[in-house]
C-alpha cells in the first residue's frame, strides 16, 4: 500500500507510491511513453469496458448492462491507485517522523464514451459528467474515514496528463485535508472573522463591478482571470450564489456550470490551441467526522470554485524555493485575449 | 517595473513580469528556444564579458581588469530582472487587493569561466563560487529594504533552466519573506517552543543514527535523502553544527561544503545522467530591518540548508491542487542507488 509521509517541518504530506517505483534508468524525461502504442485499444472508449476494472457507477442507456457499451459517463476505480479503499489508516510515528497508510479512494470519471470530440465535449455531455461527479462525492461523503475529495483533471504531457488522452477526470479521496485547502480555509476564516463576509463573494463583487478580469458568465456562474494569477491564462470558475460544497450544487444549476466550462475551454483553445492544463475543484472538506468548533463558520466563510491552470510556462527553482510565482501575462491581458478571440471568430 | 500581487485568500505573492509579456502564440511549449543558436557566443564564457551588464563583483587574477577576462567567478545583474534595485516599494491597495513594486535585487553568479566541465566543476572552483555568493549576501544584507535573498540554480529544460547552459546560479533579493520560508520558520518555531531544540538538528541526529538516508558526509556537512522526499532523488545538504544563516558559514568550512556538493552531484550524475534539477538555499531572513519579538529565537530555532530537487517526474493537477506530492521512489531506495553507483565505479 502506498505510504503517506509527513514533512516534519512544514507538515506537507508526500505519497511514497512504492507500487510505482522505478529504477533510475527509467527516469529519462525524454523517454516518456507515447499516448497509445499502435494497435493498442483505448480502455476508456465505449466497447473496451473489459480493459478497465469493473465500474463503480455509470449513466447508462435503458437496457444496457454494467461493464458493457451503452453508457454516457462511466466511473471506475483507478488501475494504479494512490489511495486504497481497504485497510487501516494506522497513523503512527517513526522516531520524530509521522506516517500513515494511504487509506482513501482513487476513482476515474470517464467524461465521454467518445475518444475525440473535435469541437470540445458538448454541453449536455459535460452536464452528465458533472452530475456523475456530484453523485460520487455524495457517496464518498458517507465514508467517515475520507476527509476530503479532490476532483481534478490533467491534460497534456506538460501537465502530467499521462498516456491516456481520452477525456477523464480523477477523484482522490484523502484521509487528511490537503495543505493547500487548509491554507484557503485559514485565509477565508480570517477574512470572515474580520469582515463577517465571505472573501470569495467579495472577490466576485469587485470583479463584476470592475469587469476587466471577467471572462464569461452563465446563470449562477462566473469565470474570472484571478488578480494574482500564478499562470498565464489561469481561470477560476465560481458560483455567484454562496455555497461551500461543490456537491451541493442545485440540480437545475448544473447545465449553467456545463455551459460556462464549455465557453471557457472554447475560448482557451481558440487562443492557445490544444494546450496542456490542470483543472482542480476546491470544495469544503467533509464535516461528518468531526464535531463543531473549527468548522462552525465554514458554511459561511468558504466558497467552492474551480481553478484551470494552463501549463505554458515552466515552474523552476525560484518558485519551488519561495512559493512566489512568476507570470509573464497580466490577467487583464489574458482576459482581453480570451474575449477577443471569440468576438473575432 | 514588474508588479507583485498578493493572492487575497492565502497570501501567496505573484510577480506579474510585464516586461516578459508574450502574445499567446508565443507560448507553445514545443517551440522553446534552443540552448544557443549556431554561431552565437555564450555571454557567460571568459572573453565574452562585453555581452553582459557590467559586473557587480568578481574573483580576479592579479592584474586583470573588471569586465575583461582573467576571472574565476563573476557576479552580474540579471539581464531580465524580476526585482529591480531602483525605485520605491509602494505597497498599496486596489479595492480589496494588495500589490507593490518588485523592488529588490536580481543577480547572476557565473560559477566558472569554462563553458563545459566534463567531470563536473572542480571542488576548488565550487569553493570560490560559494565564497562569492556569501560575499554578495553579506553585501545585500546592508540594503534594509531587502528582507530575504533566495539563492537558486535551475539546470535543464524540465527544470526551467533557460537557454544558457553555462553553469550559473541566481540571487533574488525580495522585499517580503517568501511564503515557503515563512512556513518553515513557523514550523521550526513551533517545534522549538515545544522541545526547546532545533528540528533540523534533531533530524540530522536521527538520520545519522539510522544511516539509511545518509548519502554523504564531509566535515561539518551531511547530505540526506529526506524522509518525506517530494521528488525522486531529492537531496538536502545541511551543516551539522547549528547555524541559521548560510552567509555566516565559517571560511574554513566552505571547502567541506564544496566537497559534499561535488560528491552529491557526482553520484546523482552517475545514477541519472545529465539530469534536470532545481537547487535552492533556505536561510533565515535578514533581521536588520525589524525589532526583536517574532525573530527572538530564530538563531536557535532555524537551520539553513540546501535542497536539490531532480525534476524527473512531472508535477500535475493533484499536486497543485492539494499540496500533496507523489513520489514513486522511496528515499531509502534513492539513497541506496546513490551509494551503490560510486562503490561500483
Amino acid at each position: 500500500m502506498p505510504e503517506l509521509r509527513r514533512d516534519p517541518i512544514i507538515g506537507r504530506w508526500v505519497i511514497i507510491a512504492t507500487e510505482r517505483a522505478k529504477r533510475p534508468d527509467q527516469f529519462s524525461v525524454k523517454n516518456e511513453e507515447e499516448a497509445l502504442r499502435e494497435g493498442e485499444k483505448c480502455p476508456f472508449c465505449e466497447g473496451n469496458e473489459a480493459l478497465t476494472p469493473p465500474e463503480i457507477f455509470a449513466f447508462r442507456k435503458p437496457g444496457s448492462k454494467p461493464n458493457g457499451p451503452g453508457w454516457d459517463v462511466r466511473v471506475i476505480p483507478s488501475n494504479n491507485p494512490l489511495f486504497i479503499v481497504e485497510g487501516d489508516l494506522d497513523r503512527r510515528g517513526k522516531g520524530m517522523y509521522d506516517l500513515m497508510n494511504a487509506r482513501g479512494a482513487h476513482e476515474v470519471v470517464i467524461d465521454t464514451p467518445r475518444h475525440f470530440n473535435e469541437k470540445g465535449i458538448p454541453e449536455e455531455q459535460i452536464t452528465k459528467a458533472i452530475q456523475a461527479m456530484i453523485g460520487r462525492l455524495q457517496d464518498l461523503e458517507r465514508d467517515h474515514r475520507i476527509r476530503y475529495v479532490l476532483a481534478f483533471k490533467n491534460h497534456g504531457k506538460a501537465a502530467g496528463g499521462g498516456r491516456l488522452v481520452h477525456s477523464h477526470s480523477q477523484l482522490m479521496g484523502t484521509p487528511v485535508t490537503p495543505k493547500r485547502v487548509k491554507e484557503e480555509l485559514a485565509g477565508t476564516k480570517k477574512y470572515f472573522n474580520y469582515k463577517e463576509r465571505c472573501i470569495f463573494c467579495d472577490i466576485i463583487k469587485q470583479e463584476c463591478d470592475e469587469g476587466r478580469r471577467v471572462i464569461a458568465q452563465s446563470g449562477n456562474f462566473v469565470a474570472i482571470a484571478p488578480f494574482a494569477s500564478r499562470f498565464p491564462f489561469e481561470t477560476w470558475i465560481l458560483p455567484i450564489r454562496h455555497n461551500c460544497d461543490c456537491y451541493r450544487t442545485r440540480r437545475e444549476d448544473v447545465p449553467d456550470l456545463a455551459r460556462i466550462l464549455y465557453q471557457v475551454f472554447n475560448r482557451l483553445s481558440a487562443t492557445l490551441g490544444d494546450f496542456p492544463y490542470n483543472m482542480i475543484v476546491h470544495t469544503a472538506p467533509f464535516r461528518n467526522y468531526r464535531k463543531k468548533g473549527y468548522w462552525e463558520t465554514i458554511e459561511e466563510d468558504y466558497h467552492w470554485h474551480m481553478e484551470i491552470m494552463p501549463m505554458l510556462t515552466r515552474v523552476a527553482g525560484f518558485e519551488w524555493g519561495s512559493g512566489f510565482y512568476i507570470n509573464p501575462v497580466p490577467p487583464e491581458d489574458a482576459c482581453a485575449f480570451l474575449k477577443e478571440v471569440v468576438k473575432g471568430s
